[in-house]
Order: structure tokens, then sequence, then C-alpha cells
């Protein structure tokens, strides 16, 4: 039924000045941005059309081809958040009754079967816990039993803090049996040790907010010649017309051709966070990653509490810290916000209750950041009563911070 | 077959500062951007859920629902550009087996056609050429024909300049035929008179880079109850998990669990765009295109150039100029750009070679930029041999701006 809007919305909203608090972002993600990229997001527009822009859009593919270690063509942000570019690569590569191969180790490879299945495809699995990566060998036998066509996995689990080793072996398995591999690389590009074209990964999509210190809106993606060949000959459009990689394929390619209106100001972002990549080099950058989180990582053991992931899979972006017993992983959260402004996060799914889950990445990748978090943390679950020695904590990571 | 990257990709690429020409945006969006949006994006970021990020959500949603003039609980901005927010739209409400009716008046009802095929749906076409809008009587008719579930119109088409009138008569056709209404009104959203609620629309998607004055990246969506009704109910998931409005509902309702990391920068620059519109008062600002749009609108005349479009269904937002005889519209546009830095487009599709594109939107409709159009696009016509006079559209505009 037509009807006026109430007097509320009549009326025009009172909504005062943007001031959001300060806070300093350790949590999975989004980090710290850059203040060279929060001035690039203040750049007045060009059109998305303008000639300017297509070479603002060829510096970013330049660049993430660099930052992802491949020479492939098929290199593009994505014109949403991460979750967008996980969605162009499975929604294009995955085909009405192809099948994929999902892990089942953490929240991601759930969402990478939600959206196989939305594509048209069936889902099959390979199990491993929640806090472990997947074994060659499951995978091996997994890809054996079900012939899949694709195959997926997750480089870096934002949700348990893993990091899967063993890349070419899982690579070399799947293309022994002809499947392409799609890896979510979400939480390692920029700072954990990624290569994209040396590892035999087909697909790649990643995020900007982790470690490249990018406000999310456009989102890293790579297709490998062979992938794109895939999509380019389906017989049935992907079913999302956004994120059509054939039309896509139109305006970032040779072409040029309208297809939407790019997030320009997210592009002008990814830019300047992949101009700092460039600048400091990818491999000092892993480096300065593995120190820093190395120092945030002897901090909470320093203190007394252990950590969720082995030496041989922790992964230096996201660290999985044990909850000690009689403290509520919730209120540590709600006490850091608030008494410091510091943002770390809960455990999800499995590990919900169980661990911390502290970043360190990009920008948030400082002395000052780690030593902070260390600080707070000690400081808060010693109010709560935890059994911990904050004292001991911070000198670990002092020491580690000075070697 | 693994392989290093190139020594190309090996090398950091040496890309400099970002510095895109400064151009005045008058073409079919993005328009230039408030200074004070621009600034909103260079705020630092606090996490999507954030407890303060809440409270930002909810002013984006108080201000969406003034701006679109509805009571409509299920207001958000979608996390992509208004293309992401039309195929949440369409890919949400149509379903697998329903069958949608667009238009076949511009560019953007093909589009619609495209996202409803690839949502499973049945699409079926009502007529009119590209450059006028629907016939009540059409769609009536269409209707009757083909009972469709959905019907889709575009209420600003940008690729024509014509603004649909009798939406009330379209929408009651369509209800008595209980067919749900999506509008599209990515060019009419705070610049053009456009009333949600009073209208009937079930279904309203927009841009932010248009009247709106925002870059690209969060997208507005409203959904009146009964619309989001049939999305709840649906057998079949949507085929995006991104643009899932059911797994949305959980981060933008009560809940706030979370979906996908918002665009939090994105989220800053609507909110503030909007408490401009507010500010502003939304029938203010209609007026004030609708004024500044006829001064630039009698200039063009006023130096003998033709509207494409009867003043009837005039769009003040994107004013569709004919080309005059002789001329090449490319050569123009690129002259204008290069001598001006001032951005208009050519025609599309059905008017390619016909039409320019002015855009007059949000803070690109100011007297300053209708000035200038009015005098480059004068001079550069002149200049390249057509039977213009410029002096005489100056002056019109002039005369008009000063009544």
């Amino acid at each position: 039924m037509a009807q006026e809007p109430s007097i509320e919305t009549d009326r025009a909203p009172a909504v005062g000045e943007l001031t959001p608090p300060d806070r300093t972002l350790m949590g999975p993600g989004p980090s710290d941005v850059h203040p060279r990229v929060r001035r690039a997001m203040s750049t007045p527009l060009v059109g998305h059309l303008d000639p300017s822009f297509v070479e603002i859009m060829d510096d970013v593919q330049e660049l993430l081809r660099y930052t992802f270690r491949t020479d492939n063509e098929w290199t593009i942000p994505v014109s949403g958040t991460g979750s967008a570019a996980m969605e162009a690569a499975i929604g294009n590569v995955v085909e009405p009754g192809d099948t994929m191969l999902v892990p089942t180790n953490g929240y991601f490879g759930g969402r990478m079967a939600s959206m196989a299945r939305r594509a048209g495809g069936e889902v099959v699995e390979v199990d491993a816990p929640w806090g472990e990566p997947l074994d060659p060998a499951d995978v091996a036998d997994a890809l054996a039993t079900h012939d899949p066509d694709v195959f997926g996995f997750v480089h870096a689990e934002t949700s348990t803090g893993v990091r899967q080793p063993d890349v070419p072996e899982l690579t070399a398995a799947a293309h022994d049996h002809d499947a392409l591999v799609i890896a979510d690389t979400v939480t390692s590009i920029g700072g954990v040790e990624l290569r994209v074209d040396e590892w035999d990964i087909d697909v790649a999509y990643a995020g900007p907010q982790k470690c490249l210190s990018c406000p999310p809106g456009a989102s890293p993606l790579t297709l490998s010649d062979e992938a794109m060949e895939k999509v380019l000959a389906r017989e049935e459009d992907p079913r999302s017309w956004y994120l059509d990689l054939s039309l896509l394929e139109g305006y970032w390619g040779e072409e040029r051709a309208y297809h939407h209106t790019a997030p320009i100001t997210n592009v002008y972002a990814i830019r300047e966070a992949l101009r700092l990549v460039a600048e400091e080099g990818i491999e000092e950058r892993w480096a300065r990653h593995e120190r820093l989180a190395g120092a945030l990582k002897a901090g909470v053991e320093g203190m007394g509490l252990e950590m969720n992931a082995p030496d041989e899979f922790w992964l230096p972006s996201l660290n999985a810290v044990r909850v000690p017993d009689g403290v509520d992983d919730g209120e540590v959260c709600a006490e850091l916000l608030e008494r410091y402004d510091l943002e770390i996060a809960s455990g999800l799914g499995d590990l919900d209750g169980d661990i911390f889950r502290i970043g360190c990445m990009g920008y948030s990748a400082r002395p000052e950041n780690v030593i902070y978090v260390v600080t707070a943390l000690g400081d808060v679950l010693e109010s709560l009563g935890a059994t911990v020695d904050p004292g001991a904590g911070v000198t670990a990571t002092r020491r580690a911070l000075s070697e």
C-alpha cells in the first residue's frame, strides 16, 4: 500500500560528525591503515574510463603481480571486499556439475563449500581438525577418491591462526589429478611467504585489509592462463554478472570497455598500499612480519600463555593464543577495547572460547603495536585473575625486538 | 608447471606517487566528491564489529531511509558499486523459475535481464525506444500478457537521460498482477524526486557516485517487508553468497553477526555524503538539481543545441544533448578532457554517436561547474567547426542562474 513515510523518516536525521574512537587494530583485520594510504583515499576522483585511470589500473596490476609473485596476466583488484574476490574465484572457475574439494579445518573452508554449491558445484571434503593444517597424504587420498575438478585450500586460516605448509606438494597432487587449485591467501598476501607461480597455484584471492594495511573495498585476485581458459570456455554464464571475469576482462584487459564503475578511491588506496610493499621489498616484508610477530609470540609465551598452533605451522600474521583457565575471552576483548582502545578477537567455530586471535599485519606489525598488545593483554588478564606474569611477557618481547 | 616468476615480476615495480589530473566531473558519474566526504575517507579505521561501527551503521541506515523516503527496515549500503546493489536486488528477489519483466529502453534494462537470467529467472520485455520512457499502457499490457513475478524499471536512465514519469501508475499496475517492483534509482537518488514509500516501490537500488557525490564502493539498497519476506522464504539459496540478503541480515539486523568485512572507509564516506543530504534537506536538494541542471540546459539550448529528451521526461541529473551535425562526439569529449580537464561522455547503444551525456549531480551541481561546462563545450564545438553560438549559451546560463 502506497503511503507517506512516517514523521520520523520525513524529518532529516540529526547525525553528528564522524568521530570514531582511535583504535589500535591487532585483531584478524582490518589492520591499522598506513597514513599514506589514508591520504591517497582523500584524493579527488577521476572517471573510471579516464585515460589517467587506465594508467593507474596498469600500475595496480603490475604491483599485484609483484606481491603475488606471479606473471599471471589475469591479476586484478575485484570491486568488493575479500569475500567478493573469493566468490569471483569460485563462481567463475566452478561450473555447474563440477566437483570441488574443500578443507574442513577452519571457517573459510566452509565458506568455500557454500560458494561452490551456489555456483552449481558438488562439494567433497578433506578433513583436518580446526587448528591444524591439511596433511598432504589426506589431500592425495581425497583427490584419488573424488577426482575433483577444483581443489581449494586456505593458505593462512584466519579463524585458527594456522599456516598451511607443503603448498607445492598439495598443488602437485592436485595437478596429477587434473584439478585446478584455488588458494585463499587473504591473510598471507604481503605478510607471509607466498609464491603463486613457484608453488604452481592456479587461482589465488586475497583481502587488502590484512597484511597490505589497506581499507577493504578492492581485493586481489590472480588466475593462471589455464584457469582463465576454463573460465572463458564455460558453457553457461557465471551466476554473478557483477563478478563475471569474462566481462571484467573487457575492462581490465586490452579493450578497457565499461563494465561497472570501479571503486576508484579503493583502487587509489590499494595502489598506494602496494607501492609500500614494493618500496619495502616483498621478502623483507615477510621477514618483518616474522620478526615482529615473533616478538609478540615471545611476549605471550613469556607471560605464561600458550600458542594454539605448533611452531611449524604458526601463522605470523594471525596469532592464535590459548585462553587461560578461568578467564572469559569475550570479557578480555571487551576490556582491551574499553580500557586500551585495542582490538583483538575471540575464536570462531570449533575454537570458540578457546583462543584469542591477535593479528600482526602490515602497518600494525610495528614494535609500538607489539609492545602495546603484549602489555595490555598481560595487564587485563592479571586484573581478571588469570595466572600470568605480565612483566615476564614484556621482557620477552623487549628482548626479541632488540635481537 | 611450477616456475619462478620472470625477472620483471621479481623486481619491485618503480611506480610513482599518485598524481591523477584535477578533473571537473560532469559525465554520467562519478561526480565531483564533496571535500567533507574525501576527508571522511582519510579517517583511521575501526573494526567492522567494533561497537562504535555498529552506531555508524545505524546512522547510515537512518540517513538512507530519509534519502530514499522510506520507512523500510531493510535499508543498507551493499559492499560494492551500484551494480553490486543491483545484483543484490535481482539475485535475491528473483528465484529460479520466476519471471521478470524488464524494459528495453536503455542500457540498464539489458543489464537487469542478464542478472535475472543468471539468477535462474525467465525474462520478458516491455518495449520503448532508447530515449523514451515506458508507457504505462504498454506496461499494463505486458503485465497482463506475461503475468511476471517481478517487474523492473529504470527511474533515471543514465544511458539516455530519461526520467521515467508516472511511477505510481506503473507500481499500481504491477501490484494488480501481484508482481513486486524493483526500481533502478542509481542516477535519481539524492538528485531527482524519488519517493519509495509513497510511490509503492518494493525494492530500490542506487549508486553513491552520482547525485550523492560519494566515491563508489558502498551502494544503497532498500526492500519492503513484503519483498524481504519473499527473499527469506526462498526455497533455494541465492546464487551469490556475498550478496545473500538473508546472511547480510545477520550483520545489518539485530544480531550484528560477522558475514564479511564491511568496506569501512566507504561506509564512513556514504555516512558523510548522506549527512550532507540531510543538512541540505532532500526536497531542497531535488530543487537545486533542477535549478542548476536547468541553467545547464538553458545554456546548451541557448548555443543552438537540442536536448534529446522532451521536457516532460528530462532528467536533470543526466542531460542528453544531441550531437550537432558534422562533429565527432568522441573528439569533443577528448578535447574537453585534454584542454579543460573536463569530463562529459558520449552515448551508448542505440544512441551511440547521437548524444553527449552531461551530468549535473550532487557536488557537481554548482554554478561554477555549470558555467564551466557550458563555456567549454561551446568553445570546443566552435573550434571543431560546429554551428553553435557559444556566447548565447553562456548568456542563457547566466540568466537562468540569476533568476
